[in-house]
């Protein structure tokens, strides 16, 4: 082995570990850290820290480093550790080690690695959010549309009864929603500031933390400065949370890849979404709900990968949560954006075949315990008799091979005779309008149920809860470009200070 | 094979699934049966669905299967599905079927299923928020005793800075907190009735879904009836939280486990938390921090358990999300509140060694970056130079196996005037305090930091941060256990109806 | 707080980790404490580490305990750390702690405590393999019994291809007998005896660590002694292979699901494993696919429970694989056993549906493939003409909503005259036959396909494979067994001396 | 929205689905398609499906695509559905539609994709073996090279004993030669080939699957043709294989972490891999462990991503384990591959600093437990008595702040005497030899012991057993290579035949 082990790095290590960090941060991290070491020179100067002079000859360097430098073009060399040393290496060609030095007083990679983390990230769990939102809104657009379109609800795989499928829609347009609330709680801790925790107690020289977190463009300052560093659960719950919905994502794939089967065909994706063979004309693969169940189910997968790398490691300073573990976890974000994407697009497109609804209503017999019920009421029947003919009929009409709506009047009128000893109150017109879905869902009037009343009262809460939801985004997203301007701004100021 | 499979069950399905679920009904779900039982009564007899008469003579039926039942000694065997039916069938002899049937109207097992469920976790989930709020109590109280003792907090698991003890705890005080904001979101989704979701399109019968709620405690409803059944993101959600909670308890466990190493010995246990090797007495091994870092680990992995069985399952009513994974998953929740407790009684009774921690932070040349800050004011030198001088004394005196607090002052003088070319301007007292732990800390007096006034305001911060949490707390459980005493009342005033 | 922190051990201890490892204790590992204590004693007689004299009056006593004790009702009173101590007390009581000293001689509580984890684990995975085996023999008995009976493959949830039912089984054996591989290299790797490890180096007393492996029943020494405490991919290993044997059962059931749903009903339950409404005769549930479904599920997380415990816990002696984690385990194992015990039974019972099978296939013209093959054959066409006249009968059909079994002979005619300008050489039979799903499977007889004479040999490969894999675990069994007997020999040997 | 629903695709779907799986086949699978193409045509002319002047006009037009088309530089376009269909297109161009469509004779893109997906990853899969040899070999070099280094070995985080740092490396060795085997099991499973399944059941065409697997390297054929398609079990074994090895590298990461510790300061790593920090030249980090943990720990959450794709999907042809989830899974493959390479080199140049861990073992009284044992052969004590003694010196010394080494011989003489009545037999020499770690070790000359004889044993079974693995994994490699030789034969005998 002739490698000199007295110098640093290894070029194992160089290879292993240096080389594809200074990738991630070229790829990633390169913006926010020139945005932070702006913000940073600029509170300096703001505090009297260091000189408005020196602030000056360092944001000019900054700037001549921006438009002399292709970052994407950059390839590491092993001739400093990481990026955070290339630059501040040219810093000192430009402006003497001096100057240079300044612009790291009071602070430390640490709070600077973790203020660029949280900026990357939670810029990414905005567009996230707002991804789930259009997600929501697609959702929201089509259960108005088909509220009243009939559809049948399964329990345990099986048909159980009748119901719409914009009602069918909002129960899952409620699970999103939750999941929305969820994201923005995991969003509001991490729009924190970690930024003068310096290595981690904060420093001796009086800098201004409130402030660079409003240069930022963060809510505010994450108070504890050790927890600004060694703190790992402001990340862990974004990918919890994420993790949450994608699992129900997949859920609803699972759902929308029975409905589109061939055997229960109660949805028909448009061709524009179906993969179709050229040898079996027939054949309609709708494949788009195997990749929103798979795009979803990495993406949990990831986001477990994200938290799993923290078990037992210490409460401290660790790579563990750094650049490494951020960027991985990108990859679950995007897969999950795109699962929303798909979503949003098919179900808009998505159309619903009423007829074979209705059939399968009929063969399973969906609204037979609506007959029972109705007995009760229009012939005073105890509930066990009620019931009792219901189920007679259903079994005579299922060993004769009749749906539902084809039962036999006649037939009903014999069971009832003989269990109850007198003809039924109710006529023919009454049976068949009893036992037709339209029935069932109207009689289900009660908060959350699928009746006219019921559902658009739902659907009012729903997108109200959404526009709350958004308007909270909105805010956020504000703050952020209100953050940027303003640091353009204060740079400026710097600047024509010096031109004054 | 001589069994009959025209009789349900078959004995494979009766040993490896009925049974289970008939002793988890026993175990976990007999008392919350009883009261969704009594509250529905009461409800369908205030709306008038049955009349008073059938509501007291159910009631009065409950109440005697109550008294005659030792419900912990009843065994699976087989006469009905499961302990539903048991109940049912119990009623049925006390009452006759119509009556008995009545009790059932305008609900069904799946309603009551999740309701039960609910209720159940609610509960735990309580008790494991109150666990939480107790360690972070304990945190907080050694964190106030011990706000001013130094200590040694590290990176990249070498020393680097001081702080004090208060100071390192109140970073994790903050973690706790955050994750009883997450808790506690997961218990608002959570705390919303699904009763009147009935099978899963609610029911024709004009019940009160408003009410029933009031009668079990929740906060209110949950509004899509579907979502009432088929929605898992609620429960899901708890396991997701507690295990972001167990994560960061596990890596406070391996920080524990260093600071009570042999090697480092910052902190000590005391004897009774010691298991003591009979022929090494010298060894101590305080293998509490273990059981810490395993129960949390161990409720971790349990969590995912929980989550992951949902992954794929149909968006509808399932099994899956029901009775066996319920029962599975509060064993996590009691890992989890073994951990808290565990937590919060080491806390209380562990001792801070600082001659040992002092010992280090001079072996570790913790406080030397202030030397260099210092002279940077004291002696109107570049931070270059400054840290030169700081770097060449660090060298110096490691060479000669001197702790930061041996430095000598003639040797500093050299350097400093080999290095500037003049003496210094501070004095051999200057150095000392420059160098000293109570100096470090002391200047760190940012937001966050830990200097008193910070570290103070830090602690005011949280206490009032706790003490919210604890009163929504509070709140919920006197709600639940108002909720109890309205339902008794409820159902005193229809058995006395009876009685006048 | 009253409580003396100098007495072990705390309360809060005992109540959150002693008791509870103390339980444990008593209801997993008594049976093989007592035996690797008589393995040990004999052990120490034959090198002559302990006297005969000795080894005897420590066995009586031993006996004395055995006899005296009701294991299963003792509590734990704080009077001791843990079992293992208990018995020693005990031992003390009866022989005098000098005598009694001796029998933990060249041991440790550390290799004893993973000899009794290795030895309760081993028999279980010994029942849970045997548990595969009897669902890989159902599966292979029902295979054989249906290797002629028509059935209808699915790709992307879609139909595609007729089979015969005992082929579609055969895929889904051919992967358990892999999970029987990959459990027996698990089981291989674990029954290595880790007794003479000591504390964590052996000893310097002369033991004999390859007698100690014989009389326990391992198949040999685990070698390094360091490993054999601090090492625990032995354990983890088992249940990565459990968990991949439970992901593929709970994919094997959502495909026993979809063959039992309503919608396409090719396997149908027979009445003692379906749960049935009363007020909806029709509704048939076999909700024991989502059992199974759950079981492997809720299994396959807790599997990774106990693998994720050890993510970075040091490489050394840790309580984190000890009793908590291999007690935790074994509820994985138990749910893994259930499931395979319900695959089973269940197969063995399902009946195929050949009707709707047929119908199935010919409304989703699965076999239209092989028309375009035959015609190649028997008029031949050229690929792409024979693919445009299927293709033009099948639109046709469709379009006609004639099933393929009902195509039009005369319409075919004229596609092919319109296509190839002359008239077909295949007649009406020829045509009928080409298509019907006895020849598509008839003739693909290549290596693994469907034909009679490929799935005849798959299924003798797999016959003998399963019983090459059972002579493996009979031979393991015995091997045990024949422990147990040469123990309690050599234990009464030791005895009978005495009384010579 | 005006996009035209009725072409396919679907803006979206073709964004978020088609053009990353483009890309993907682009960057992986280009290479092996063309492979799998040629093989086939080769079998096709060997059978007589095709005609030899086919597959020759076949494979110049391969031969011509390859030449001119730079595969790397094409970007989907949405003309197409993906890769495949983008070859086949430019057959069409270059030989007719007729031609180029007989080359998909007796095949499918689903066995085509498994074959695909295998080929790929068995290569990575070896290149990952290769890697863990290279790691075994380097310990296995370390270990030899300090197999008398004394060291001392921990348990629960406590110094415990004194052993060889050869001994330690050892019983990690021991690990990773078992994960050796996994892997290798995967790989067997892994090493069949899918081709000639076709769809799922096959071909009517006599294709030969053994000699397909021939061509392409795999050991033979994967029997079941609808498991060649539906099963996932293989590539799922590989990452659960991976993952186990991962967990096993963070733990010796975390170990190693310990030994690097500034308070502990065994292990000493070499300028090369320490990140120093500009003004603490007294800080060292070897942060090269926490990257090792980290990046094994990522990857075991990475291979869990793989494997919990597979829950709860249908037993059948899924997208779920194809393109996304296999280059997902080569991440994982990548970071386990880094995470050797580190481990390799970092150990072999590793410093053991003696001084220091005779120290340590001296300050934890690591040997006092040899005292005991030897004063029963010396003195003819009791066990009990010879623990007194050795437990009242020890209390004695600590309490003295004396270190073992440092033990004075009158005060055992003192102790001694009190306790047994008499002077102790063995001299000062004799009692400084017995607390020694060299006795410690040498006494412990069991199988799997530290002592020479033993540790010798031990390195050379595990030297032949890394051996064997190698050997293994040589054989692979040659067939795989042999077989791209005998395919190049292949095709280039077609190819002259028609030159001749």
């Amino acid at each position: 082995m002739k490698t000199d082990h007295n110098c640093f790095p290894a070029p194992v290590y160089a290879k292993t570990v240096l080389e594809p960090l200074f990738e991630q941060s070229i790829r990633h991290f390169a913006k926010v850290t020139d945005r932070i070491n702006r913000a940073h020179v600029v509170m300096l100067a703001e505090t009297g820290i260091v000189e408005a002079s020196v602030a000056r000859a360092i944001l000019e360097a900054l700037d001549a480093y921006d438009r002399e430098t292709d970052t994407e073009s950059l390839r590491y060399d092993g001739s400093v550790e990481d990026y955070y040393f290339h630059v501040e290496q040219d810093l000192i060609k430009r402006v003497g080690v001096d100057l240079a030095g300044q612009m790291h007083t009071g602070r430390s990679r640490n709070d600077m690695g973790h203020a660029m983390f949280r900026l990357v990230l939670k810029t990414r769990l905005e567009h996230l959010t707002a991804g789930l939102h259009d997600a929501v809104g697609a959702l929201l657009a089509k259960a108005e549309a088909e509220k009243r379109t009939i559809f049948l609800a399964y329990t345990h795989g099986q048909p159980a009864q009748p119901t719409t499928f914009g009602h069918y829609l909002a129960a899952f347009i409620e699970v999103l929603l939750r999941h929305g609330e969820r994201l923005w709680l995991a969003h509001r801790h991490l729009d924190r500031s970690p930024m003068g925790a310096a290595a981690i107690t904060t420093t001796g020289f009086p800098i201004d933390r409130e402030r660079m977190a409003e240069l930022l463009g963060f809510a505010g300052v994450q108070e504890n400065s050790y927890g600004c560093i060694a703190a790992t659960d402001d990340v862990a719950a974004i990918y919890a949370a994420l993790k949450l919905l994608c699992v129900d994502l997949s859920r609803f794939a699972q759902d929308l890849g029975q409905w589109t089967a061939f055997e229960t065909g109660f949805l028909k994706a448009p061709r524009s979404y179906v993969q179709i063979s050229s040898i079996m004309p027939q054949k309609r693969n709708p494949v788009v709900t195997e990749h929103l169940r798979l795009l979803s189910n990495l993406a949990a997968g990831q986001c477990d990968a994200i938290v799993d790398t923290m078990r037992n490691t210490p409460f401290m300073d660790i790579n563990d949560s750094e650049s490494e573990t951020h960027t991985a976890g990108y990859q679950a974000i995007d897969r999950g954006q795109r699962g929303l994407r798909l979503l949003a697009d098919f179900i808009s497109v998505i159309e619903v075949d009423e007829v074979r609804i209705r059939a399968a209503i009929g063969d399973s017999f969906a609204t037979i315990t609506e007959l029972a019920d109705g007995l009760v009421l229009s012939d005073d029947l105890s509930f066990r008799e009620a019931h009792e003919i219901a189920s007679d009929l259903a079994k005579d009409s299922i060993a004769a091979r009749r749906s539902l709506d084809e039962v036999s009047f006649d037939r009903f009128v014999e069971i009832f005779e003989t269990r109850v000893g007198r003809s039924p109150a109710i006529d023919h017109g009454m049976l068949r309008r009893i036992v037709s879905p339209e029935h069932f869902i109207a009689v289900r009037d009660r908060t959350g149920g699928p009746a006219d009343v019921s559902l658009n009262a739902s659907l009012e809460h729903y997108r109200s809860y959404l526009q709350s939801q958004r308007n909270d985004l909105a805010r956020a997203v504000a703050r952020r470009d209100d953050a940027a301007a303003k640091l353009d701004q204060s740079v400026r100021l710097l600047l024509q200070d010096q031109a004054a």
